[in-house]
């Protein structure tokens, strides 16, 4: 029997695929990068089902790729040559909701703004909402520690994280954390996974926490201006002011231009940045108020304030469709740099500079109050990858990154597209602890080989 | 020349003690357990000073106990026969600090009052407080992942670690994370060494997050309770309505009789229970006002709502005092159990029917919204360590937190005290991962073996 023949039977009949046209359909993230061909794909339902793919790896040495719902920006879940593609998008029951204890026990293949609007039906939400929500998956959520607009009040996955159930490499089943809100029996394995990139184990069940929801819609303001250092600015005083804004999101003119032309959103010539914030605490209002104020002190051209639900979600609706609009441009190489917050309006700068002197098109977003940059270099269609000036732009800007104390990725990974940057941010010291961590867990290497680390 | 003449050269005159009176007073922490000998106490005061320890420990295979001030409640500190003790109290500069990040950057000796207050001068925070903060160092907190009482609103130490400088067993250094506020550049180191127990190295300086501080005094609440179950119910109550609290903690019978009897703060001969919550929110006195009603609604006895600072502090007071109103009564085994917070009420009876048929004193204190309990297992002065009854009174509460979904430690640690119940949480692959984690950090195991996993 062929080692294909007994993970087939291994497993129900149908979880299987190998037909290389379907195989090739789970082969790819939202990345431009060309995989390798898969030996096969495992559409797994259960927990067994994971255990006997890792069971059947480790036996036949066989490289597994673990994968959500392949939007990942980094290419994480890419599919090596010869590997297993072990998708997890099946695994959609939300198993326990727990209002008393405002926590959830979910598999990994649920929607992530699905689990969200469960947890409303309770009075609760889950506050992770990466601009893919309503595609991702919170296994590979939790698999990127992926953040969101949400994230620079309730913070990113890793902090909604409690607890997991992981099947290691050779298919054995540990159980991390707790059902509490605290505890510290133990080291921190919860949080060593949440991030890991599929590296250490495949997750297959996550315990994780709901907050109280806010109990009105919160408050929207849209601010433009006509600098993007003006915006950076404006939004440095919000933080200043202590207004915690629940959302605080950056566009600059390349992005709205490409909205623009999609959608004609009515963008005027004069505007070179938007800003989008929220606030959802108990004196929004108000807190909307002061934000706006500190717009318009900051020379914001045009500031509006709304709290009805329909003109809010028109607005992040904006934001949230900005890397489609850009995906109508061309290929993108989207990066995800993230810096001090006090950094912004130099990186900003930086940036402009940078595509100006390579003539390569850049189009940022920002979720701006937590420092982090999405810089998306816009190349050809016809392109199989990015074009040498592209690369060069990136270089400089993971390098400008790092010399203002920044890290090159916020939120998306390190997946296969930062690998070559990765040596600049961590030195040979944690280089060699990194593989140590990756032995204690698979010693074989056959978790997402060559990725993350 | 002999090792410790060694370790003498290899340092600054003074920094080393072998005096062995003046050794013993560095070889506790907080609980009643009976140190080692060790063979010299280092006061360091640099990183330097520690790269020497270790080096020279690497060299010599000796074991290294780092401590911050000793306030420790589980044993992390205690130190072992022939040991080297390394002290850090004395590394107290606050390297920096940015309003604009919302960041410090702090040596492990600074005592965590001294950091909030220091960053209270720029209207931020330092939200971690354990009971001790005006005595407990930075260290300490991150090698426990203490917790405190406002972390039910802002999280434990850890959801403040934002980055570490370590030194490893061997002497080499390390940085862990960054100064943003997001990243997921490689595994979550931070995390790791937060919560370690010092284990897997000795913490050198941390990057620390702030948070705007609340721009006005917290609202507070105090409520007296015929019964411990419906104090708990209306923390239930107080949890479900969303109120948010940023303080909400639970003082037993015996806790405010032993309070009473020292301070005499009144207490009535009907009081079972009470609650001390406060509200920092935007809406701190409607807040309050809501949970005042709750507290009645659930058979509150008696509520006082206060806004003055003064009165504040003085019921905050009385919750800080609790600890050492029990050591006047005898020596204590503090125990630290968590439970989901819908187990609260269910946990409270268990642990009264406990106390009754072991007949043995327990007072309890609770970080009643975290789940958290304190029952606190007080035996006679002139023993030397808990007699049969009380630890296995502490058994049966250990076994009735699992049964309930909890965890035997939300805060202080497992040290050497919580080692004989590890295995009934930890099963043997997550044993078997742990102590793979401490052989690729300290392949010799010279750092406090024998504690924490």
């Amino acid at each position: 029997m062929t080692a294909i023949a007994e993970l087939v039977a291994a497993l129900a009949p149908g979880k299987v695929v190998t037909d290389p046209d379907v195989a090739d359909s789970y082969a790819r993230d939202r990345t431009f990068l060309e995989p390798g061909k898969p030996l096969a794909v495992v559409l797994a339902e259960t927990r067994d089902d994971v255990v006997a793919v890792l069971r059947w790896a480790t036996e036949h040495r066989v490289p597994v790729v673990p994968r959500g719902a392949g939007t990942g920006l980094a290419g994480g879940a890419t599919a090596i040559e010869g590997c297993v593609v072990l998708a997890l998008h099946k695994m959609t029951a939300i198993k326990e909701l727990s209002p008393a204890d405002e926590i959830a026990v979910v598999e990994p293949g649920v929607i992530t703004a699905d689990l969200d609007r469960a947890a409303r039906e309770h009075g609760l939400m889950y506050a992770p909402d990466p601009s893919s929500y309503e595609i991702s998956t919170i296994g590979g959520n939790l698999a990127t520690n992926a953040g969101g607009l949400r994230c620079v009040k309730y913070g990113v996955t890793r902090d909604s994280a409690l607890g997991l159930e992981v099947v290691l490499a050779d298919g054995r089943v540990l159980n991390t954390g707790r059902r509490t809100v605290k505890g510290v029996t133990g080291y921190d394995l919860t949080g060593l996974f949440v991030g890991s990139e599929g590296t250490l184990g495949v997750i297959t069940a996550a315990t994780v926490r709901l907050r109280r929801a806010p109990s009105v819609y919160p408050a929207t303001i849209a601010a433009e201006f006509g600098s993007p250092r003006d915006a950076a600015a404006a939004v440095a005083a919000i933080i200043a002011a202590g207004c915690q804004p629940s959302l605080l999101e950056m566009l600059d003119r390349n992005t709205l231009k490409a909205i623009d032309d999609w959608r004609n959103i009515g963008l005027e010539a004069s505007t070179r940045a938007m800003l989008i914030a929220q606030s959802d605490a108990a004196d929004a209002p108000a807190v909307s108020e002061r934000m706006s104020e500190l717009c318009t002190a900051n020379g914001a051209s045009f500031v509006a304030v709304s709290s009805s639900v329909q003109e809010a979600e028109e607005l992040i609706g904006v934001r949230r469709m900005a890397y489609q609009a850009k995906e109508r441009l061309g290929k993108c190489l989207v990066e995800d740099v993230c810096v001090p917050r006090s950094a912004l309006p130099h990186m900003i700068e930086k940036i402009e500079a940078i595509a100006a002197r390579h003539d390569v098109l850049i189009a940022t977003v920002a979720h701006a109050g937590d420092g982090n940059l999405h810089p998306v270099f816009i190349f050809d269609h016809n392109l199989a990858e990015p074009p040498p000036s592209v690369w060069a732009a990136a270089d400089e800007v993971f390098r400008e990154t790092l010399a203002a104390g920044g890290t090159l990725t916020g939120e998306h990974g390190v997946g296969l597209l930062k690998q070559r940057w990765l040596s600049l941010e961590a030195g040979p010291t944690a280089k060699e602890i990194h593989h140590g961590i990756k032995q204690v867990f698979d010693p074989l290497g056959i978790l997402n080989p060559g990725k993350a680390i």
